[in-house]
């Protein structure tokens, strides 16, 4: 039986078409010019921050908490992180701008081009934990051409749930077969596959944790496309 | 008190942004001409089709139905009207194409021109009662350069009910003065100012029912701008 045409491409957005750790980085090292604040690592920050990302979301996975904006989850989030690098005393406004550091993130330098050229062929929507003001706000700042914005806020889960890659293809009217997940992120595209039957790029980002930071991105499923940018997804895509 | 500035712009789509009646029109005229139907005023069609189409959603505001996508009511609706003129054995996938006829209406001659200057400046937004399929497939064959896709599928709310107007703005983490909703309806500005306190742009198009159809189209309340085309409310806006 003839595969269906490809329609629709879901990404994963922080750290598959964002570098979310210099992008944290660089709000902290701003703050901090602007307070006077102590000298402090802001790549460290950046990475404990994400590090407690997972585990608030989980919260909500597991149904202990209802559903809750990836910006409030951030923003609880930034509070622990700011007393572990013992920096106090910030006023809350300060707190509130640097907890929505996620909505400057800059794309990857192929970001745009490639997000651009896959858009004039197929849908390009992100499918991220981010909240759509978030993402807004981000795509806004950085060109990043969306279709729409789907994602966590629009199907009530947080990655990687079941229900959010089967609700982002039902959202577009289309079966998982015409849909396809791209994300920097193996588990990710595993649990696509897995819930919705949508195809997979992996596209490698290894210099998501920063460029000290070594990980093995040696592909450990089989994917329709392993990319190394979304403008060679573009290339392979033929668009 | 200086108002604060304004950020995004709502959109009604249906009449507003894209002329409903010629687009069923000539999709009615394009099925009658593949399948060999009797002569029909495929534009009174259209108009039919439209007239069932707030009974339908008053069955969701109600909370006598739960919520349905709008590509379900329209297939409803399209098999009363097409029992009303007597068309009648068609194949069921020529009638679910053609219940997607909305998907694929033109939008009117300003409105490419006027959303991509906009665009520049504010979110652009449509708050349609249209699903999110049918208005990414329409934006992607008629060009129209939406940021996000809200409306009554993500809110859960059929317009004019005061939570689709309140959640847009609340999804877009704005207050309702930050926020303009731009509509050829002046129920649907008034429920949303009501709702949210959002600004008001009454865009009257007098083409909307047909060449035929003497409309009073005179304000009726006090809206921030009235303009006859979104390039109007572009230059009203400085864009």
């Amino acid at each position: 039986m003839k595969e269906p045409p490809l329609r629709a491409l879901l990404f994963d957005v922080f750290g598959t078409v964002v570098d979310w750790r210099s992008g944290v980085a660089r709000e902290g090292e701003a703050l901090a010019s602007r307070l006077g604040l102590p000298r402090t690592d802001w790549g460290q920050v950046a990475d404990r921050w994400r590090a407690l990302y997972q585990p608030a979301m989980e919260e909500v996975r597991s149904g202990r908490r209802p559903f809750v904006p990836l910006d409030t989850l951030h923003r609880e989030n930034l509070e622990a992180v700011l007393a572990e690098f013992g920096i106090k005393d910030l006023p809350a406004a300060e707190v509130d701008e640097f907890s929505r550091a996620w909505h400057r993130l800059d794309p990857w330098p192929d970001s745009v081009e490639g997000l651009t050229r896959l858009k004039a062929r197929y849908i390009v929507a992100p499918q991220s934990n981010g909240n759509i003001a978030l993402i807004v706000n981000m795509a806004k700042r950085a060109g990043l051409p969306w279709d729409c914005v789907l994602g966590a806020e629009v199907t009530g889960h947080y990655k990687p749930d079941p229900e959010c890659y089967r609700e982002a293809c039902r959202l577009l009217g289309l079966r998982g077969e015409e849909c396809m997940m791209v994300a920097a992120h193996q588990g990710d595209l595993i649990a696509a596959r897995d819930a919705a039957g949508v195809r997979t790029a992996f596209i490698p980002r290894p210099l998501e944790y920063g460029p000290g930071a070594a990980r093995d991105l040696t592909p450990r499923a089989e994917f329709d496309v392993v990319a190394d940018s979304l403008v060679a997804l573009a290339e392979r895509l033929g668009c």
